[in-house]
């Protein structure tokens, strides 16, 4: 088998046996193909895409590039979530506590933020102390100990993407739903888990903008990790507006606490128990996803939840005393107020653009080796459908330095559009995939 | 600019300025970009294609990625040919001494051979102590003294070619006729020519099988061409059977020095005198393509071709006595018959495997790297058209090792159709593109 043919194949639409995929992946991690040879074949394959069976290849390829997990000495199932990102999604500190809470196992291994999305382990970063570099070996003990973990991806865990992302993002074939799906699910199936659920989001705020394309990442994703023997769901869910009241590192490990003490905003909080509920049914907990939402209900209610975000927190070395005294979370210099320029109805938002304005006041990377501000944040007082006077505050903007303050001032400003009548409702899960 | 922003813009259809492509081509060659992203963006060429004014652009960012040669010390139009190759084709060494006899320059510079077709650069070796490594001072040198000059591509001429080319060989990105354009008019006008004849082969023994294809091709070409202000025709020529009664390399001189005594077989002499007049004419050397050939075949009887050649070959250090003692040349160990096996007409013939039967034997190259035997060759007693008996004589094989020998008589063999008709003829010159 040489690479040249595999790359012309597809380069004339053809499809690769899964044996080609597997020979061009290895090949690759092992460094027997070089760079130019894969960077061809991926802008072949972002032109002519993948089929069923070479996206299931491409993922299995990738995911035994490295180590899979194997969680069989600890009892029960283990499941995990994986949202797609947007502005203000925090559900996975808090679905992880409740779903552990709840009695299943969550080894969650999740990204950093870039461009105008947040990631999980930035997030949790702004816990003083709290360590997202464990050893396998060490995320296995917390794992047992109390049913979560929080990790980032280890040089043992799908070699193969952390290669191949590094490429496609030099040459342009990152947007294919065949290699983002093979991404996205070699590392989550790599966590050994039995079930999966995605939250793919639409809208200004997502990276899918249109509908119609996260329905379709979403269908190859669940018919990929069911193919491959696993309980997957996807739910499409709106990011036209920020997920809750608070974007930023600290702000949302805030708001999270807040949520799993009962509080907090209903979208986030419904959004984060069907989650939830959804995980329990999968991994057989509960009968229904609505014995689930009960079930994360009560996980909430009783407090447990609470506790396992602590104990979470303790075993990652975190500082567990901001869950009581947030003002240990790292504090901004200064807020600012972003007002309405005109009266009427908020009838949409460019989302996305407060990602971009949270970035370039040092609350999020514009290049992969950015350094992050943790106490930069964006605290959001209306929503799509709210009434608003000009001069009524919109959004509140915390941060240290003020060099580009007025800009992203500006931009947010910008990013709220008001109309004279009141826009219909969205619906904040928009469709289930899978079920 | 960006290099990853050109690849996007191609591989979503867009049209690259001449700017653009500058920058993508002399940033490679100066290696600031890196082989991948080079390997992505001709994938997205391949796939997408290029318009004229893209082709235009990267022919001339090639051309001007290295030397371009100027002659202008030297009084006269500058022409030459370029063939895209076949069996049998050595009208390079028949029409360069031709037309610097009838006084125009042609500053030759050559390729090797590899695959099923030879190199002008490989016929010219077989003739001993002929140095076709020339330093662009003796070339010039050589050029002025008799009019013709026949090298290899240094490392001043396009450099960007050499590195892109090799390229695409390993990423599967040869056969596009904007790359193969931008690679031979490139090369071509860095001669510093004032006009060109492409000779575009078509049919069993061309690179380009279809004549529509090759038509597209010519067609590239000669725009590409006269949009840079040169003088281009192209010829569309056959290449169902081979050009001449003879191929290999030892055999391709002798056969030349034949056509240039005024003898040799019908199909190579016309179409060498053919070629020769049209660059007679777009060099202004005579006022019609007519005319032309009056003045080829005049250099021809009156023997000052051959005195030419024996010049040349002289001013290049190759053993001038072999014009006259042909023994001199590379001699076979032995020689082997392939004859018919059924009676009839020769109603077509698979061009193409006799390139690979001699290159099995040693006289040519599967690999770059690979060494030649230049005493390795074929001689055709049969053209297509002809009767034969079961028995007669088609092949002689010249060889010098036997290990693959008979798989290339029967290749060979098995490279005839009989059928029980004539076939109609078929004209050698079969169209012309740009006159």
């Amino acid at each position: 088998m040489r690479a040249v043919d595999l790359i012309r194949k597809k380069r004339d639409s053809g499809e690769l046996s899964r044996d080609e995929i597997n020979f061009l992946v290895s090949g690759y991690t092992r460094e027997e193909i070089p760079d130019y040879q894969m960077a061809a074949w991926l802008m072949a394959v972002w032109i002519r895409g993948l089929n069923k069976a070479e996206r299931t290849a491409l993922t299995e390829a990738m995911l035994y590039s490295g180590q899979v997990l194997n969680h069989s000495d600890i009892p029960g199932m283990k499941v995990d979530k994986h949202s797609t990102g947007g502005i203000g999604d925090k559900t996975s500190l808090i679905l992880a506590p409740i779903v552990a809470a709840g009695g299943l196992t969550v080894p969650m291994i999740s990204g950093r933020g870039l461009g105008h999305t947040g990631g999980t382990l930035d997030k949790l970063e702004a816990i003083p102390g709290f360590n997202v570099n464990l050893s396998l070996e060490e995320f296995r003990r917390v794992l047992r100990e109390c049913g979560m973990g929080l990790i980032g991806q280890t040089a043992e865990i799908a070699p193969a993407d952390k290669k191949i992302y590094a490429l496609r993002d030099a040459t342009s074939t990152v947007e294919n739903i065949g290699l983002i799906c093979a991404s996205i699910m070699s590392k989550k199936l790599a966590e050994g888990i039995d079930a999966l659920v995605l939250d793919v989001k639409t809208g200004s705020g997502a990276f899918m903008k249109k509908e119609q394309d996260a329905v379709e990442l979403a269908k190859v994703m669940v018919e990929t990790g069911q193919r491959m023997g696993k309980k997957v769901v996807a739910l499409i869910t709106d990011m036209e507006q920020p997920l809750g009241r608070m974007a930023g590192h600290a702000n949302e490990v805030l708001e999270s606490i807040e949520l799993l003490r009962g509080h907090g905003p209903a979208d986030l909080r419904d959004l984060s128990i069907t989650l939830s509920a959804w995980m329990f049914y999968l991994g057989q907990k509960t009968k229904s996803v609505k014995d689930g939402i009960r079930l994360a209900e009560q996980m909430i209610s009783s407090g447990k939840a609470l506790e396992k975000f602590r104990q979470g927190i303790r075993l990652q070395r975190g500082d567990v005393r901001v869950v009581d005294d947030p003002t240990r979370l790292p504090q901004p210099r200064a807020k600012a107020e972003v007002r309405s320029a005109a009266s009427g109805f908020i009838t949409g938002m460019h989302c996305e653009n407060f990602g971009l304005a949270l970035a370039s006041l040092g609350g999020g990377r514009e290049k992969k080796e950015d350094a992050i501000d943790h106490a930069v944040g964006l605290e959001f007082h209306k929503r799509i459908g709210d009434r608003v006077k000009k001069g009524e505050l919109l959004v509140t903007v915390h941060y240290n330095s003020d060099v580009r303050l007025a800009e992203a001032k500006s931009l947010i400003q910008g990013s709220f559009r008001t109309g004279k009548r009141a826009p219909g409702k969205r619906p904040l899960i928009r469709r289930i995939i899978g079920k």
